[in-house]
C-alpha cells in the first residue's frame, strides 16, 4: 500500500485541499531548500516569515538563503516559544511590525513553525489589511497533520484556546519530513495522537496499519512517516472539503478534543500538557464513554488504548485532577450550542458519530475511571 | 425617477448585495421596531447588541424591546463614542465580554450606530469562534451608503486606518431612516460626501440629481433620502458584487480616500477632521489633479466642487497643513503596492479610472492649490 504510493527517493504526491476558489495543495519536498521556488510563485512582493528563535536556529538560515536565492526579499519576525505566546499581545506586536515596516497587502506571510506558530501567523495574515497571502511550512508533526491544514487560524484568550480567529487558507502548505530529525519525542508523541485520531474517526485501514507500523513511523523511516503525513492530510483535505466552516462534519475532527481541551487548560499549559498529549487522554475518555454507553465493543477501546499507550502517549488523569473541573470547563468550551456539549464518540474504529445527550453522571464516571489511582 | 421607486408612504425596495453563497439583502424599515422579526429570522440564539451610549441613550429601549418582544434573548455592550476606540484595545474588550458570558457561535452579534461601531462589531463578529452571525443597523448617513455596505470590518492602528480587520459580510444590513432624525449636521454633511463619491464614480444621472434635489436629501425629505440612501446602496453593492476583496474594480470606491485618508490622519482624528470631511477635501484634490494631467475639463471639477461646498463640506486644507507630510503619508496607506500610489481620478462626472504614475511634483502642486492662503 505504502509502497505503491511512494517509490524509493520519491516524494508523496501532493494532497488537495478542495476549497472551490480557495483550494490549494500540500506539497512535499526532500529538503527545506526545495520549496522557495513555489513560495516565489505566491509571493508577488516581500516575503515576511513568522517563526520562532527554536525553528529558526536550527532551519532559518538554510530557508533564509533559498529563498533569496530565488529573488525574494526576506523579512523575519521571531515570536516566543510555546502555547502562551499564542495570545492576541503577539498578534499586537506581529500587527505592529508589519504596520511600522510598511507592508502591503501583497506580501505574502510565511509561518514557519508548529501549531502555534502556523495558528498565530494565519490569524496575523487573515487580519493585516483585511488579509495578505500566506504560506504554511510546517516543523512539527502536529502541525503537519493537524494545524497547518484546514484553515482554522487564532489565538487563545486566557479563558480557552482559540477563541479568538479566522477560518482563513493559506495559499500552500509546504512539507519536508527532514524538519522532523530534530523534533523532540515529547512534540513527536504529540503529533501522533493526531494521527492516530485519524484513523479512529475516517479509516479503519489507517488504523490497522499504524497497529503495524507505528514504530518505523515514529523512527521516521521514510515511507513510513511519509504515509503517516499524507494520508492524515489527506484525510484532513476530505472532511474540510466537505465542511470548511464546521457547520457538520467537520466536527467529526474534534474527536478526543472536548475532553481534552478541558484537561490540558486545567493544566493551565503545563509542559506536562501539550495539546497532543491531553487529546491522548481525551480520545481514550471518549472511548469510555462510547463503551459506558454502549455503543462500542470493549475490544475497540482496547484497541485504541493499546495504540495511544505505544506511541508513548498518556491515557490517564492525575490523581488529584478534579473531575467536577474537567466537566465545567467542557461547558465553557466554544463548541457548546444552547449549553449542549456535542461528544464525537466512536461506535466502531474507522467511524464516530455526535451525541448531544450525554448525562453528567456519566462524564464524571469516565473521568473517575481515568484518575490514576 | 424617485415618483416610479417610492410611491407615497411606502418603503425602498430591498437591495441585494450579490456574493454567491455570501448573499445579503440591504432592507429599509419605516421604524427600528419594524426590524425584530428580520433579526429573529438570523439569530438562532442570543442576540448581543454592540452599541454606544450615545446611539443607546437615543433608540436602545426601542429596539431592546422590540427584539424581546419576538422572543429573543438580548445582552448589550456599549463602547466609547469616536474613532479613537475603533481600536485592537476596545476589540480586546468586546472578546472578553463574549468568552466571559461563553456566549456561543450561534449567537448573533447586531452593530447598532455609525462607522465606527459597525467597522469594529463587524471585525468581533468576524473573529470570535472564527466568526458569528452579524446584522447591521446603522445610525448614520456615512454608515448607511457606506460602511455597512461591502463586508469591509478592522479596527485603526495608531499609524493609520483600518490596518486590522476582515471581509466580512453582514447577514443582513436594516435601515431606517427614523434614525438619521437625531443625526448632527456635521455627521450628516459628512455622510453627503460619500453619497457624492457615487454620483462621480459611477452615475453621472445620479450626480445631476443630486444637483437639482441636494438641499431636499439633507433636510431629509422622506422621498429625497429613501432615494440617495437606496441609490447609494444600489452603486455600493453593484461594484461590491463584482469585486468583493478590492482586487480591481472595487478601488474606485477610494475616490478622494487616498488624498482624504492622509490628510485625516493628519488630523491626528481632530474633532474638525472627521472622515466625511476628510473625503470631501480629497474628492475635490482627486477632481483637481484630473484636471492638472489634463484628463477632466475644468467644468467638471467646478460641478463636484460646487456640490462639495453647496452640502457645507469643506474644500480646502487647513494654511499651516505641511503638504511633504501629507505627501509621505500616502505612501503609509495600505492601498501602496510596490512603493506605488494608485490614484482613483475621474475623466468626467460619473466616470473614474485608476492611476499609478502620478509624480510627487503634481501631487504637491495640488495640495499647495488648495490650501487656504
Amino acid at each position: 500500500m505504502v509502497k505503491s504510493m511512494l517509490e524509493a527517493n520519491s516524494l508523496p504526491n501532493p494532497v488537495t485541499v478542495p476549497l472551490s476558489n480557495r483550494s490549494y495543495e500540500i506539497r512535499f519536498y526532500q529538503n527545506i531548500t526545495d520549496i522557495a521556488n513555489d513560495v516565489k510563485a505566491h509571493a508577488a512582493e516581500d516575503v515576511v516569515v513568522i517563526s520562532n528563535s527554536v525553528v529558526w536556529d536550527l532551519y532559518g538560515k538554510s530557508l533564509e538563503t533559498s529563498l533569496e536565492s530565488a529573488g525574494l526579499t526576506i523579512a523575519t519576525w521571531l515570536m516566543g516559544d510555546g502555547e502562551k505566546f499564542k495570545s492576541v499581545e503577539t498578534a499586537s506586536l506581529a500587527w505592529d511590525f508589519l504596520v511600522e515596516r510598511k507592508f502591503s497587502r501583497k506580501t505574502c506571510i510565511v509561518a514557519f513553525g508548529g501549531g502555534v506558530v502556523g495558528d498565530l501567523a494565519g490569524f496575523v495574515a487573515a487580519t493585516y489589511l483585511r488579509g495578505v497571502p500566506f504560506i504554511q511550512i510546517p516543523t512539527t508533526v502536529v502541525a503537519m497533520v493537524d494545524s497547518s491544514v484546514g484553515g482554522k487560524t487564532g489565538v487563545d484568550h486566557p479563558l480557552g484556546k482559540n477563541l479568538i480567529g479566522a477560518f482563513y487558507q493559506p495559499k500552500l502548505v509546504a512539507m519536508s519530513m527532514s524538519l522532523l530529525a530534530t523534533l523532540d519525542k515529547h512534540n513527536l508523541q504529540g503529533g501522533f495522537a493526531e494521527v492516530i485520531k485519524y484513523g479512529i474517526i475516517y479509516d479503519a485501514d489507517f488504523f490497522s496499519w499504524l497497529e503495524k507500523n507505528l514504530e518505523r513511523a515514529m523512527a521516521l523511516e521514510p515511507d513510513a512517516i511519509a504515509h503517516v503525513v499524507r494520508r492524515s492530510c489527506e484525510i484532513k483535505a476530505d472532511v474540510v472539503g466537505q465542511d470548511e466552516q464546521e457547520s457538520g462534519l467537520r466536527a467529526i475532527l474534534n474527536y478526543g478534543h472536548t475532553f481534552g481541551h478541558a484537561i490540558e487548560a486545567l493544566g493551565e499549559y503545563k509542559e506536562t500538557q501539550f495539546h497532543g498529549q491531553a487529546v491522548a487522554i481525551g480520545m481514550v475518555c471518549a472511548a469510555d464513554m462510547a463503551v459506558v454507553l454502549g455503543l462500542m465493543p470493549d475490544a475497540d477501546r482496547d484497541r485504541i488504548e493499546a495504540l495511544v499507550a505505544r506511541a508513548g502517549l498518556p491515557r490517564h488523569l492525575e490523581a488529584d485532577m478534579n473531575v467536577e473541573a474537567v466537566y465545567d470547563r467542557m461547558f465553557s468550551d466554544k463548541k457548546v450550542s444552547a449549553g449542549k456539549v456535542h461528544f464525537v464518540l466512536p461506535t466502531r474504529i474507522g467511524h464516530v458519530e455526535l451525541k448531544g445527550d450525554v448525562t453528567k453522571e456519566s462524564v464524571l464516571e469516565v473521568l473517575r475511571g481515568r484518575r490514576l489511582k
